[in-house]
This record gives C-alpha cells, sequence and structure tokens, in this order.
C-alpha cells in the first residue's frame, strides 16, 4: 500500500508514530516559516505541518502544491497547538519529513466543498470531481449500508436473491421498453426489463419460495424531473403467503432499515384503504406527516345547506356550478396576511395545480370568521363549515371548486403547500403508511408514456399480473372499474416508496385479465404463453412487492432529488453528459445489427 | 401464511403437533387401506399420511393427487414405523386431517428428479420446471451464499458498492457491444457495458478508493459452448495500491469463500509467469492441480543431440522439419496398451487440438524403453529423453512436433486428457494459481470476436487502460509486443476466475496507450476525452481485477458449465427458448426509435 494509515484515523493514539499517508490537497496556509496543508481521503482530513525545521527542498516543494494534487507524505504524528475537536484527526497533525507527488491537478471547475459553486450541468459534466464532495460521497455511502442491511435482513428470513435476465422480450403493454437489435438473430430484438415480474413469478412455479434482487429495471419514458431511463428495485416475492404476511415481512425490512440506518425504531405501519386515501387526501400517496384531512361542502353525500348559503349576495355562482367543493383547515394559520393569501391563490391556479380559484375563511381569535365569500354566507353559514372542517380559533379554511379530479387534484397540491408553509413536513420526521384495496384496472384515456395503439382501453393500475380480489371477481364482467385488486403500496412521508400485489396464479383469470386489457388470444399466448403454460404445471399461490430503490435512498437521505443518490445519473433528455452519451454508432455496427437509422423530418 | 412449517423442518421433536404445511406432490404410493403421499418444497419433502382412520372423502381426494399438484394440508406430526435416517424429516409422518389442492397440474414433460429424463433443449423450454430439480435449486441457492459472502468480506474491508449505469456509450475496441436505440435522441445509441472499466477508475478519481460491485455485463460475441452474452462479475478496484495489494486482497477474498461455503482451508495461492505458465504448460491458465511440465527436446535452447537420433534410420524427417519438438510425462502410463496410444493419437489429431500425430516412449518396468521411433532413436537416445523429462520406470513420454503456437496448444490439450484420464482433475480438489506479468499488447490477425476493421492492429490483451510495468515502457516504441503489463489473473484448476491490473493514472500515456492500439487523437478524445480529462484532475495510482461471477459459481459447484449456474440462460444462438426471445417488434416501436430493419440476402 502506499500509505500506512487513511487520512481519517490518525488521532493522539498515534503519537510519536511514524506513518505514510496519501490524499488530496484540500488547502494550504502559508504563514512563511509555517506552512500547514490539508490532506483529504474518503475517510477524513489530516493536518500537514511543515515548519522551520523543515528541509528547504521538503517546503519548497510543499509550496508548489496546488488544490487536488495527490501526494503521499511520510511523517511524525505530533500534537496540534489548537486543536479542532470537530473532527477525530483535529487533535493530531502530521510533521512531515518527505513528500512524493503522485499526480497533479488542474484547477477543478467548481470548488470540492460542501457548498460548491458549481452549477448542475457543470457538476453533471464533471461527475467524478462531484463525487469527491463529502455531501455526495456520503449519499453513496448510505446507498451502500442500505443494500447490505436489505440483503441481510432477506437472506436471514430465507430469500434468496437470484439474477434475472437482462436480455428480455418486449411486451410493450406496460410503458414503453428499451429495445437491443440481435445480431446473430436477424431482424430481431431483445428489451430491457421493466421489472423481473415474469421471471419471479416462474421462481415462484419452480418453487424457489422467497426470492429477491436488487436489480437494474429500464423504462423509456418521457423523464420528468426525478425519474431516471434506469433505475434499481429491490424486488421481492413469496410463495404460500397472503397479502398480510407480506405487509408483515416488508413492514419488517423497512423498520429494519431505520434501525440500522438512522438508529429510528418506527411505529406499526399505518393502513388506509385507496379509497380513503383518496378521499382524505386526494391522493394514492399521502403525507401523513400531517392530518388535514379533506372534508367535502358539496359531493354525492354532504348537505345542500353548506355550499348553498344564506348571505345576502344571493346564490355564489362557482359553488352552483361546481361539481365538487372541498377544502381543508390550516391549523393557526387565521393570521395569514392578504399577501400570503395572494400567495396561495396564485399557488392553486398554476398550470400544475389548476383550480381557478381560492375561497377561504379566517376563524379569527376572537371568534368571528371572515371569508372571501362572506357576500354569499352568513356567519352561521361559515360557523356550520368550521364544524365540517374541525376548526378552531386561529385556523384558516381553504376551499376549492370545480370539477372532482381536477379540484381534488388541486386541494392535494394546495395541502402539501400549506403541510410545508407550516413545517409540518420535517425530513427528519417520518411517517409510514400501507395504503390497499387499489382499483385493479384504470381506463388509458391516451396516456403519453404508453403506445399510442394502448389508447382507449383498460390498463392495468398495478400490473396484468395482479389479482383481482375474489369478492369482486364478478364484476370484472359488469363494472371493471369498481374491481379491487390484492395490491398494495407502501408510502413514506408522500412518497410512493414500494408497491406490490398478490398475483394470479390461475390461467383461465390470467387469459381473462389479458382479455379485459384487449389482448387477443393469439397476442396473449405470443407475449405471455409461457407464464400462462407455467401455471398448468402447479402455480402456488404467491405475491410480493418491489421497492424503487433510488427513491428509498434519498428518503433516507433527506433528499427530494434521486439524482443526487445515483453515482452516475443522466439528465432530464435521458443524456448522460459526462461521457456523451447516447451518441451515433459506426456504419459497420449498424450493418452487423441489420438496422439503419431513419432520419425524421423536423417539424 | 399457507402454513404453519416449511416440508423440511418437522421432526420428532415436532411429535404430537398439529401443523399446516404446503408444496408439491413428489410422488405417493396407495397400498389400499394405507396411502403415502411425499410433499416437497424447497426446503425439504415431509411424508404425508392417510389410512383406515381417515375419512372417506379424505382418502378419494388424495388419491386424484398426481404429480406437482400444489396442495395445503392439515394434520399432525405421528412418529413413522419405518424410517428413513437420510432426510431430515424422515423419523415423522403427517397423519392428514384435512386437504386442500391449491393448484392443479398437468404432467410435467420430464421428471421432476435429480436424475431426469428430460434432454437441455426440453429442460430450458420449461425451465421453470428444471428450476424445481434438488440439483439446479442448488447450484443457485450456492451463488446466493457466494454473493452474500463476498459483499460480507469486502464489505469489512470498506470496499463500497456503487451501482455504474447500464446505458452507457458505444466504444467498440474490445468485443463487439450490443446497443440501445434513443427514441429521445434521435439516430443515438446506447449501449450496454462489456465491463463497469471506465466508470471505477472515475470512481477512483473521484476518491471512493475501494469500490466493487457484483454486475451484469454483456458481450456480443459469436457464443461457445460457455459464453452468455449476458453475464456475472464481481467487479473490484482499490486507490493507493501496488500490484501486491490486490493480490493480497482478493487472495484473501477466495480463501474467505472457500472457508465460508465448502469448509476448505486453502494454502497459499502459488505464483507463476506468463513466461513460465506458457513455458511449462503450454496455457496461461494452467492447471496445477498435477504437475506434468513440458519438456523439450526442439527449441531455440534445446540441445540438437536430443532430437538428432542416433538410431539406424538414419535422420527423422518429422523432427529434422519441425520448428518446436515437446513432450510430457504421464506418470504410471507405460502400461498403456495399444488401443489406448491409438485413442491419443486421434485425440491430437482432432482439429481441436491440431497436431499431425504422436511419438510415444514407454519407460517399462524392465528398465528398457520402447518408442513409436525406435527406428531413428538408440536407446542411450531415449534415457537422454527420459533424464529430460523426468521419467521413470513405469512412465509413458508423449511427444508432439509442429510449428511452435500449434505443437503448444496441442500439447496443452494432451496434457488435460492425460491429467482427466490418470484421474488428476478432481473436482474436489483446488488448486489456486496466480498468473502474472501478462503481455500488455498482442497482434490482432482477425479477431472473429472483433470488429474487422480493427484487424491488423496491436490490440490490448487486458484492456486499453492496463500499465506497463515501468522498466518495460521504453520498449513500447521499439518492440510493443515484448512490453509486460502489471496484469494478473487468478487461475484455479486451470479456470480463468478473474483478472486484473494496476492501471495508467497519467493522461499523457494513456493517450500514448490508444496511439499504439491505432486510435487518431480524434478517435481517442471522442470515446474516451472524459476520462483522459479526469486524469488532469487529481488521479491516484489505482488498479483492480473483476472475477467472472457465473464461472466462480461453477467451478465452487464442481460443474464445467456455467448455464447450471445462472437462473435463466441463454443458448448458442443467444436465444432464450423459454420466453422466445430475441423477437421481432412491432413498426410502432421501430418508427419511434427512427429505425428501420435491413433484411439481408441469405448467402
Amino acid at each position: 500500500m502506499l500509505r500506512t494509515h487513511n487520512c481519517g484515523e490518525l488521532n493522539l493514539s498515534n503519537k510519536g508514530q511514524e506513518v505514510t499517508i496519501a490524499g488530496w490537497v484540500q488547502r494550504s496556509r502559508d504563514k512563511g516559516t509555517l506552512l500547514w496543508v490539508d490532506l483529504r481521503d474518503r475517510y477524513g482530513i489530516t493536518q500537514l505541518f511543515f515548519d522551520e525545521t523543515s528541509s528547504a527542498d521538503l517546503i519548497k516543494q510543499a509550496r508548489t502544491l496546488g488544490r487536488e494534487f495527490v501526494v503521499q507524505v511520510k511523517g511524525t504524528v505530533i500534537e496540534r497547538e489548537s486543536k479542532n475537536l470537530n473532527i477525530p484527526t483535529g487533535e493530531i497533525e502530521l510533521k512531515v519529513s518527505s513528500m512524493n507527488v503522485l499526480n497533479e491537478a488542474i484547477t477543478p471547475p467548481f470548488t470540492i466543498e460542501d457548498e460548491t459553486d458549481g452549477g448542475d450541468e457543470l457538476r453533471m459534466k464533471y461527475r467524478y470531481l462531484d463525487l469527491r464532495r463529502n455531501a455526495v460521497r456520503k449519499n453513496l455511502e448510505l446507498r451502500h449500508r442500505l443494500a447490505i442491511e436489505t440483503r441481510n435482513y432477506l437472506d436471514s428470513l430465507n430469500f434468496l436473491e437470484v439474477e434475472t435476465p437482462v436480455l428480455i422480450k418486449s411486451t410493450p403493454e406496460g410503458a414503453r421498453d428499451f429495445v437491443v437489435p440481435s445480431r446473430m438473430n436477424d431482424g430481431q430484438f431483445y428489451a430491457l426489463p421493466q421489472s423481473p415480474q415474469t421471471f419471479k413469478q416462474l421462481l415462484m412455479v419452480s418453487g424457489f419460495d422467497r426470492y429477491y434482487q436488487i436489480v437494474k429495471c429500464f423504462r423509456d419514458e418521457d423523464l420528468r424531473a426525478d425519474r431516471q431511463p434506469e433505475f434499481t428495485q429491490i424486488d421481492c416475492e413469496m410463495s404460500f403467503v397472503e397479502q398480510e404476511d407480506i405487509l408483515n415481512t416488508f413492514e419488517g425490512l423497512i423498520k429494519h432499515l431505520f434501525k440500522k440506518s438512522k438508529g429510528i425504531e418506527i411505529p406499526a405501519l399505518a393502513r388506509m384503504t385507496y379509497a380513503d386515501a383518496m378521499r382524505y387526501y386526494g391522493n394514492d400517496k399521502p403525507d401523513t406527516r400531517f392530518d388535514m384531512k379533506f372534508a367535502y361542502l358539496k359531493d354525492s353525500e354532504a348537505d345542500s345547506s353548506m355550499w348553498k348559503g344564506n348571505g345576502e349576495g344571493g346564490a355564489f355562482k362557482v359553488f352552483e356550478e361546481a361539481e365538487l367543493i372541498a377544502g381543508i383547515c390550516a391549523k393557526g394559520a387565521a393570521s395569514y396576511t392578504r399577501k400570503q393569501l395572494d400567495e396561495l391563490t396564485d399557488f392553486v391556479k398554476r398550470p400544475q395545480v389548476g383550480a381557478t380559484g381560492l375561497v377561504y375563511a379566517r376563524y379569527n381569535e376572537d371568534g368571528t370568521i371572515k371569508s372571501s365569500v362572506d357576500k354569499f354566507f352568513t356567519e352561521a353559514d361559515l360557523k356550520n363549515w368550521a364544524n365540517l372542517f374541525g376548526a378552531e380559533k386561529g385556523d384558516l379554511m381553504l376551499i376549492l371548486a370545480g370539477p372532482t379530479d381536477k379540484t381534488v387534484k388541486a386541494l392535494s397540491e394546495l395541502r402539501l403547500e400549506m403541510g410545508t408553509r407550516l413545517g409540518l413536513r420535517d425530513k427528519n420526521t417520518f411517517s409510514c403508511l400501507w395504503v390497499l384495496d387499489f382499483p385493479l384496472l384504470e381506463w388509458n384515456e391516451g396516456d403519453p408514456n404508453l403506445l399510442a395503439s394502448l389508447a382507449g382501453r383498460w390498463h392495468a393500475k398495478h400490473h396484468p399480473f395482479t389479482s383481482p380480489k375474489p369478492e369482486d371477481i364478478d364484476l370484472l364482467k359488469t363494472n371493471p372499474g369498481a374491481v379491487r385488486a390484492n395490491a398494495y403500496d407502501m408510502v413514506i412521508n408522500g412518497v410512493e416508496i414500494g408497491g406490490g400485489s398478490i398475483r394470479i396464479h390461475n390461467k383461465d383469470l390470467q387469459a381473462q385479465m389479458f382479455e379485459i386489457l384487449g389482448f387477443t388470444k393469439e397476442e396473449a399466448q405470443k407475449q405471455f404463453g409461457f407464464l400462462m403454460n407455467a401455471f398448468e404445471f402447479g402455480a402456488p399461490p404467491h405475491g410480493g412487492l418491489a421497492f424503487g430503490f433510488d427513491r428509498l435512498c434519498s428518503l433516507f437521505g433527506g433528499s427530494d432529488s434521486i439524482r443526487d443518490f445515483i453515482a452516475f445519473p443522466k439528465n432530464n433528455s435521458g443524456r448522460d453528459v459526462m461521457i456523451d452519451s447516447p451518441s451515433e454508432i459506426s456504419d459497420e455496427q449498424l450493418n452487423e445489427l441489420s438496422i439503419n437509422v431513419v432520419r425524421k423530418e423536423k417539424a
């Protein structure tokens, strides 16, 4: 080794020892006869020291060191005069006796500090320098630790990690596949897996009983801010289980991870049906760090007295015409200024939120209620609202009205915004939840992330292998949209961390499912015949789930961005700007693969 | 859970307990009033028992069970009358009280037994049934265990597992890349990694210090019997190290794996230079479970008295004309019959071996030596051979002659064949070896696994990032073929298990290397500019290696075939015959990807 110790481990117990360390120059301080250099590696920083007893050549050499030079130094561990008790090596320094510059460095394009001066684009282009920053490296250390602990936990429960293939077959009924032309099979293509779903089910048919894999998956989507074309899942499957068994097993995993990586004991996970999540939070992944449930002034159940006011202004047209009127109670926000309320109105009108306006009602400390619709509603009307909202003195009621889906979505966004503004979304608080009883199907009006040819069909909410609830199977023929699935998501702080389902293990039910999804018998057989055939040879009841590992890491790391937890991420156009990929390939390669590039006319 | 216990854990300590188990019907025995059914799962087999006290309905139900039906049974653990002490559950059986058929099964196309009646092709098509066989499942359990132990060992040494990207950039200077058309970047392609080589080096530039990954890699090769287009590596890299540090670290890993998975303490690994491996074994991955070194009758060093015989027949033309004459001494094989010697002659003449004939000399127990070339050589000549070969009474000398490279290769094959015939290649004996000082470069005459445009150039023996030995750098300009690399392979039982090198960490040397490999400056910059630029910002000395994980598993499992250790392997045409992939994709997909398929004229 080019060192006897790393830069993070020397302390007073090493005093007097002659050691060799190596690392990067973080900074130098030159005070004439005294010179200090901070040497950095992954493990820490050790201060090098030169003084008038150092040889003139050595001092001269030390003065040539620039930021990020790689050096090897030999010296004696001495006690520092002015100690830095914030770092483990802060009580000592190394009195250097010889130095060897292992590599020079030109000036990096941004500073290698926790708070760097480098913008996003520059940091991605020089990602290898960005990764030198403590903050980024710590994210990847956390990722490593979570992976190790996941494997240890699952291994202790007899789960086997089995690698499933990456070169598989295109089955574009879900999102778009990435495909790989086969040189040896002219005109044919492999596809990269969107998940190892069918393979893990086959492993259950094989009797593997408990399977897991931390595995790369691929989805050719139009990328949103926080999606990557390649992402990592903790993928799991179990046989001879019911939903309850899976919930318990993976609740155990998440508790283990919180315990081992953050020292937090989390309580038993709350459970909520999809229907309740939508009704009370307008969201199938509610952030339950705070309550602020929806209250409904107008819907199929609410009494019309709630929205038909008794004020002087007569009927309030916006409410009259609205399909849905619902609101939230923001505790202690009655003191919001006009400016703050205007900000909220602007917020709900943003195209991503999509409301047309915001109604508010302040429950003042003096017991009066003042609203933005006082013309239409009497104080008694507003007291009724307050009762419905559970609002008390000092609270602010915020109300949206409009078409059902749009209003629910907008109110959910507003709820999250208010949670943030009221400081209810602390990154160090974790609220974990199972959302249960998802619908089996949803109607595809034309999802841009699916092939256009799939529009105007039922689409599997989870995937085509999810089992309907036995008591809802009869509805498959009469009212497919009402069928609930044995499907579940784990949600933490409003983020969907994982999800899964009990699977179909019966060939006929699986065939029926494909039929509902608009597959002809031939298409179903061609794409998924191997799975349906496998079900004829003794398939056990089974189910499983998958966690989004990138997302899990970012949640544990207290960040909103998964990119910070991926060593070499791609940008929103799916490009790796560091290696400049994707790129053109040679005609020789295209020719061997029997494909041509068709240049599209730019619109 | 649909069970209280699995099929492998019940024993006399559970006697009298009421339990529920579930699994697959392995076989039934029906003796009229008595009926036994073996129920199997991953953990073992438990015998179910029915007798005259069982209800008529239950007996009737039990009689309908076919092979591989999936059933759940409830019953009481009782002591068996006739015990089977070969299995952990062999002292008990389950007196069944109720039974639930969870899924029926049609008759499998082959028997689910260790010795199955299914041929290779059938087993691959129904791989999910093949995986039910104990023998295959145990292979994958071993693989899981080796992966866990690898991670634990490396984790304990501060290695971080970092996931590198799968969608990268085509750099077809090595083997052929698999490529992936980018929908969002018209006419551009990603490539799948042949190894994470450049990324792990960048991680060293980033100061990650110690990296590993168990990772899928991809190579679009014409497949030989034991290659797969996707394969798994244990990929590792370390900073601030010299070759010796890497050898020690990974010698430690292999010892750990032998200890943990097989309970074997292996001794310190032997070391051999590439030059010696080629000279004494004709092979850069010699099987050192047995000695049988090459002896040279004619080469640049041997004395002509060895091959110019003093026999009555005059000069032996084959030897006269041969560039090289070399042989091996097969201990105790002097008693080989004429038939056995003919078989050996046939063996060396096979096109894969490539010799034109075989000369032998028996050192008989009576002290005489009889050879197939007695006409040309006297007994005294043959005694000289015996001295050179280290042959003793009872030994057989086998000699090949011809062009150097061809003869060395053929003799190496003959040596392995004799090792096998003499029982010297026991699968439960492990001989581990480092081969060192590989050549840096080899001349590419037209390797079919490389793009045709790369023929007639120097090619990197290991890869273009391997560091030449400092003392050989001057030869780069004058005699590139003679330059030795700081490169090493780990060889076990004649199988290359892993290999690596100390890397170049200097931009100029890396640029020189690309120049020698025939890259223009522009090509080098376009393909590897990111790496050479990274070297300017303070790259530490670093090196690493990668183990072939599939191969490692098969070696530990005592098999010659890696396919047995891959859950869903591909056949020699790169096809997955179970899912029938690769396959054609839709015009809609091709269109979105801006590519066309060009149908080639069949020759």
